[in-house]
């Protein structure tokens, strides 16, 4: 296919004008409006769409109550009683005695001839009756009849999403069933020769199909109802008939997932052009590009369609943009915008002018500063959107935002979480993941966050006021001492704490059984040993520069030198991977990916908490675990870690 | 009972105590701490709780990946490949050609050999082979292994609850399904020999159950699963042996409603007693107050159980307030706050100093101030939940607030919903209620809140600014003109429009058959005619008032007049139920009620609008309505009104 053929299949348009050709569909097909309403029992309402207005069947209370244990009586017999001049009913009905009072409890009936209910506590039985010393004022302690609803009264609008009280409200005045909006049908239709369900062996080429579970699950979530159909592979005829079938399935919407771009395997568009009318080919969001828009004409019926990226962030954000819109018109409901928080990237963004682009980013309070720290922008990177406490929209036109700027977070996450969340920049380690999980689960109200720059830049992020604390591990060579030297030099001006999390060997990384022999630095400089180094400013690096420079080799001398991840575990994927021959890291990262390690060095891993954190609730809660014994005897399990010092204040450092 | 038993028996304690209590008795009984975790399959997962951190089983992706439809390429075969200097690659692998290429789509596992990618786009097929012109970089659009999950990596901590998103990452990384929390188990037992089941024939003291339903929705909405056990009568024994085999019914916590005040036939708390430990009988909480809190001891096991009490809002409280947090606790989720909104009351609200008080609250902006106005504080009146915007807490020790005081609200509505609200203060008509169902239906983003008050009352908060539009029919006696009169004397200083509802028929509303031969005013000085009256400030009232005038009948000689409804409904109810014999109102209040009319005056009823919110989006759409023929049609259905001049500008007055 060349470049001209591709233009004609896929042709970005604004996010505006697709929603605009689509709708345009819609309403042609008479299918832009609520869906028709079916009646169902109230006990299973909970949370479904009046389709009309619920009216009062019956009042309630459908009788005037007593509001009250006491006595019903007559208001007028009760006119002139006082403390000093009391005055005596007595057990009956008008017909038997002169003044009468008749028992009743709460929710018992006003007898017809009383008008008022005098609590127990306010009668004194006697022999000859009941003394009363304060007059009953008329309807006192009654709930007359329709006090809470009269019949015939709007009870209910419609549109409106049924919560626990409605129920009651519509059972308590005379209903057994309710009116609300057929839940929409989505199918989903996955497409790929290279899919295999969850617990199938897996090949490499494979992918794991789990977009269907990310759109099922989006679309329950937003009142729908999903239909997941077994996978096709990439043929164009199979793909037509599984989506012919999907549509007659009574469905209200058709997802295809994915093969919406154009590639030689991605058929979508050619499917919904042969089975009715392609509205849009791409549109300048990102991610998401490849999404198909267009109305199947099958069995008589219009069947708007959705041809859904395949990239798992790109179909959870296609959910999100334009499923979801379509769901909320179909239910009545309004479009119930995310809430949305003020603050300050912490690092600079690019976006391409053409596109809306989303941007998934974590935010964290910091003082009185709000963080918004983009997330990896990999379309294939789902725990982007499990991290992202929220969306920042890029705008098409803009061109990206700088560190500093000011941007609105449209949230995931509540503004109470955030403002309960611990932010640990710096160096990665295992350990701080054992901790965010500890924290978790004996502190659910707090949370860790943990962004990994390594050792220097989690203390200039500590410098800027970005983080409640980082974790560093930096030998000063000088002194041979750990941290104090650094955090002294990039972090002037802040009293810092100085807390030993854990020891830990260094060591390298290499495939198992180590099929290249190799026993230490000195190997490196070999020309078959490729290997993967950290980033710039990891403690690990500066690390393996100086045992590089013990050695005697230089840097250029290294294959792969220039080649970084910023883990310990990314380095030893590399590894596994065969991607490298060897990385330097901690025994721990080795022994999860089940490889061999050459140990190095044994070193200190501390948290720098600038005084001013450490009294914020959330690092009080995070630092109160290093203390107890079960994180200590956790941590005390991992290979390679040494616990001895946790929990210790290793330095004070002044200003 | 006397006053001595009674407190023996129900004896208020802080809401602090009780809780304390409590959760001494869950810690006793080893139940204060999150439930144990259950393995289920993803696709089942949404919503549910992570019983324990989700490890990464495998990477993803889990080989390295063509992140492109392209060439797979070794990047050292391009080195030097520029504009003017292309380079030629060769479909082949190494043992084949020199410079190998191997075509690949996006998710292709690279060849073994291979480390980048070359976009389809950049390379130029001749009849020799591939040229390319720019060099490729290592690892250029390739998705290394683990670049969104390394193997044995923390992927979600413990006690989050699932989102769709995270189904995906969990089956992405090779699981197939996911420990959550076990579901809370919530035994409800209805007990009361007052109670029928909605849909059951009504007798005067019969209960509809319908707060079972309530707590049942609630306990599911909260993460747990309700079992609703069939209500047993008010008698000691076998409540008794429902809540032995509700507790046996392996039931975390039971719930028992009602029957947990002091009443002769309040028995919840002895039979807590004789089960178990009775912890705390009655909380210093409105609405609330007669809560039970205890341990059961049934079959070796200890079950908590509260007592809830059988109002309706009581009941709904309680849920909230006491058993929402139990279930947090067991799930192991953070208590997540409703969001707040700051406002001023708009009337002075008293609070018993004793009692936490919870009072429930409609929540309005009118130009940029916050309104927050109280509703019925009626434990029975379950529409005051329904109709609430929010809660305000007023604590102990206060005695309630001032009009225009600041108060806090607990939201249950979004602040965006409240921005969109129209606020209508005023005269009732039922077709203020029709024109809120219609803005429900057309615009569900809006939403029309009335409060009534009489036309006066609502020209009144039109002065200070307390509402967006006020409905009035007030005759100006002297002019015979309606309601310009009263907003140039009521609403001073703000330029005004006045534009007509309906007109409509107003009457005196008596029993079906007239029974006491009523037939006009002169009838309602007779001493066998009961009158009710509206509340001083109702348009309807001065209209009574001046046919009385005209009639030459006093205020004093009419029985009733001093009994007042603020509705049209609750005038027409109070006929029907005998508790007066005739009321003035409008037709449509009557025919609702199937009762007879005998008609007086025909009247014309305004929405007087200050300027300064005619603009508002709210107020656009609400006014947009009376123009429409849809609405029109609906109000011209309705029995006794007038829609000529639906819609009509019938004055504009100047400040």
């Amino acid at each position: 296919m060349t470049d001209h053929e591709r233009n004609i299949y896929l042709h970005d348009i604004p996010m505006d004008e697709a929603w605009a050709r689509l709708i345009g569909a819609l309403q042609e097909a008479g299918l832009w409006q609520p869906l028709p309403g079916e009646e169902i029992p109230i006990t299973e309402a909970l949370g479904r769409v009046t389709a009309e207005p619920v009216w009062a069947k019956i009042s309630s209370p459908h009788y005037h109550a007593s509001a009250m244990d006491g006595y019903a009586v007559r208001s007028k017999d009760t006119v002139g009683a006082t403390e000093t001049a009391p005055v005596l009913l007595q057990i009956g009905t008008p017909e038997t005695v002169e003044r009468p009072a008749q028992p009743v409890n709460t929710g018992h009936p006003l007898p017809p001839w009383a008008d008022a209910v005098i609590m127990i506590e306010h009668v004194q039985p006697t022999a000859d009756g009941l003394l009363i010393r304060a007059a009953a004022a008329p309807w006192q302690h009654v709930r007359p009849m329709g006090e809470d609803m009269v019949a015939t009264e709007l009870v209910l609008p419609a549109n409106h999403i049924l919560r626990p009280v409605d129920l009651g409200a519509i059972a308590g005045c005379g209903h057994t069933t309710v009116r609300v909006r057929r839940r929409p049908l989505v199918a989903i239709q996955a497409t790929g020769s290279e899919l295999v369900m969850p617990g199938e062996e897996l090949q490499p080429g494979n992918v794991i199909e789990y977009n269907g579970i990310v759109l099922a699950a989006q679309i329950k979530s937003w009142g729908g109802k999903a239909l997941r159909l077994d996978p096709v592979p990439d043929e164009r005829e199979r793909i037509r008939t599984a989506v012919v079938e999907a549509a007659a399935a009574h469905a209200d919407l058709v997802l295809i997932n994915a093969g919406s771009s154009a590639g030689s395997e991605d058929h979508t568009a050619a499917v919904v052009k042969s089975l009715g009318e392609l509205l849009v080919h791409g549109i300048a969001v990102r991610p998401g590009h490849p999404v198909i828009m267009g109305m199947l004409h099958v069995d008589g019926r219009d069947v708007p369609v959705i041809g859904v990226p395949g990239y798992p962030v790109s179909a959870a954000l296609t959910g999100e943009i334009f499923v979801k819109p379509l769901l909320e018109k179909w239910l009545g409901i309004p479009t119930e915008p995310a809430p949305t928080i003020e603050g300050e990237l912490t690092r600079k963004v690019l976006s391409p002018t053409g596109d809306d682009d989303y941007l998934r980013v974590t935010v964290g309070k910091v003082g009185e500063r709000v963080l918004v720290t983009p997330l990896s922008r990999g379309a294939g990177v789902i725990t982007s959107l499990v991290r992202a406490d929220g969306l920042v929209r890029i705008p098409r036109f803009s061109e990206g935002h700088n560190a500093g700027d000011r941007v609105t977070v449209h949230l995931y996450t509540s503004p109470r979480r955030i403002d309960n969340t611990v932010l640990v920049i710096g160096s990665h380690d295992l350990t701080l993941d054992l901790l965010a999980q500890f924290l978790a689960e004996r502190h659910p109200e707090h949370r860790l966050v943990s962004a990994h720059v390594g050792s220097l830049g989690g203390l200039i992020a500590l410098r800027r006021g970005q983080a409640h604390m980082a974790g560093c591990h930096l030998l000063d060579v000088d002194s041979g001492q750990y941290n104090v030297a650094y955090v002294q030099r990039y972090v002037p001006g802040k009293a810092v704490r100085l807390i030993t999390l854990v020891g830990r060997e260094q060591g390298l990384i290499v495939p198992k059984g180590n099929p290249k022999g190799i026993t230490g630095i000195p190997d490196l400089a070999r020309d078959d040993v490729a290997y993967i180094n950290r980033q710039r400013g990891a403690g690990t690096r500066l690390l393996f520069d100086h045992l590089l420079a013990e050695a005697g080799i230089a840097p250029e001398d290294v294959r792969g030198y220039d080649n970084e991840q910023i883990t310990h575990l990314a380095v030893a994927a590399a590894v596994k991977s065969g991607q490298a021959d060897c990385g330097m890291g901690v025994l721990a990262a080795a022994r999860a990916l089940e490889l061999d390690f050459i140990p190095l060095a044994a070193e200190r891993y501390d948290l720098a908490v600038p005084l001013e954190h450490v009294e914020a609730p959330s690092v009080q809660a995070a630092l109160a675990l290093l203390a107890g014994a079960d994180f200590r005897a956790a941590v005390a399990a991992l290979p390679g870690y040494d616990v001895t010092h946790m929990g210790e204040v290793a330095a004070e450092i002044a200003p």
